[in-house]
């Protein structure tokens, strides 16, 4: 899906990305529905015109914002991933861990973006999670066949496991403004590799 | 803090009851913002009038929407755990999870309400997730001293399995529309028992 007229010049990439900082902000405090497309042209510094050159409408920018926060998230975590000496598990839920604090740090209006999608676009939410969901089931796939954890539900244990990262930022992050240091991250990978082991 | 005048009488209770379950609906199905106290009265079928007579506003009845619902869940899962004969760490997940699905089949919108709380009061949202947390840090507590789990960081771990039960329950009951069955809930809580293990 496209939601977006892709600017063709390095001026109109740095005006999109202006909109959608603004958006994103906008949404994140005021939420969908209480922010004005006019809200969104004024903070960005655009004219209230130039908003329709990249989007039809309120709805598509939340849209575009909420697949590019999605996309910058995954390839943020498959960086860190491949940048990682060790492939292990548990060391590879570490440096995910780590990419994944960070990114909430930068994106603190992240549940406040993707939880309320539900109502503006209810299969957009889903779709949201069930791509981190396949990501995940095919690392499983990967450490079942190393042997370094056992045979379970896939994608049952996908969800499980977001679930940990998404609250932990929530609490952390959102409710406390403070990141999860190293101690709670030993402690995450011990508890979520533990809980997967087959031995 | 008290969101509702409370009603005297047995009437007052079932007019109540039926205001609530209209607001509920209407939250999680079309949101805070496009809800009008008059779609609730109108679903209810009470006089428009009849509203004020609980609540001085729209936020006062989705305040105590949520704070109920909260209330109605700890109570299930309390209940739940007291009826169980065996009151291992184990066993008391199997039996919360079993009631926490429950819960959320029979009260669809859940997530949609308590979710978009984080717009309509944040400090509500946040003390909805603590007191849910201060229960597991008991829990925890008491399994440590059985020397069934190991010591960790409650607050931290408490979340950890917040986003466990909330992600699951989300894939399964919202996205899927199916319970999850016994061999699910086995998979959950052998991954939470050998997690947090002892040994």
């Amino acid at each position: 899906m496209e939601y977006v007229k892709k600017p063709k010049t390095k001026r109109g990439e740095i005006t999109l990305g202006r909109i959608c900082d603004a958006a994103e902000e906008l949404f994140a405090q005021n939420g969908f529905y209480a922010t004005e497309i006019h809200d969104i042209t004024k903070k960005a510094g655009v004219a209230a015109g130039t908003f329709y050159v990249y989007f039809p409408n309120k709805k598509s920018v939340f849209l575009y914002l909420m697949d590019d926060l999605g996309r910058k998230l995954r390839r943020t975590i498959r960086l860190a991933k491949m940048n990682s000496a060790d492939d292990s598990f548990i060391e590879l839920e570490r440096v995910t861990f780590r990419a994944w604090f960070a990114f909430v740090k930068e994106h603190y209006g992240l549940f406040r973006i993707v939880w309320q999608s539900q109502f503006v676009d209810a299969e957009m939410f889903k779709s949201y999670y069930e791509r981190f969901s396949s990501g995940y089931i095919d690392e499983l796939g990967k450490s079942l066949q190393k042997g370094e954890t056992r045979d379970l539900d896939p994608v049952l244990i996908s969800y499980a496991l977001m679930g940990v990262y998404s609250f932990v930022a929530l609490k952390c992050l959102v409710f406390d403004g403070s990141e999860p240091d190293e101690n709670a991250i030993d402690q995450l990978v011990e508890f979520i590799s533990r809980g997967l082991s087959s031995s």
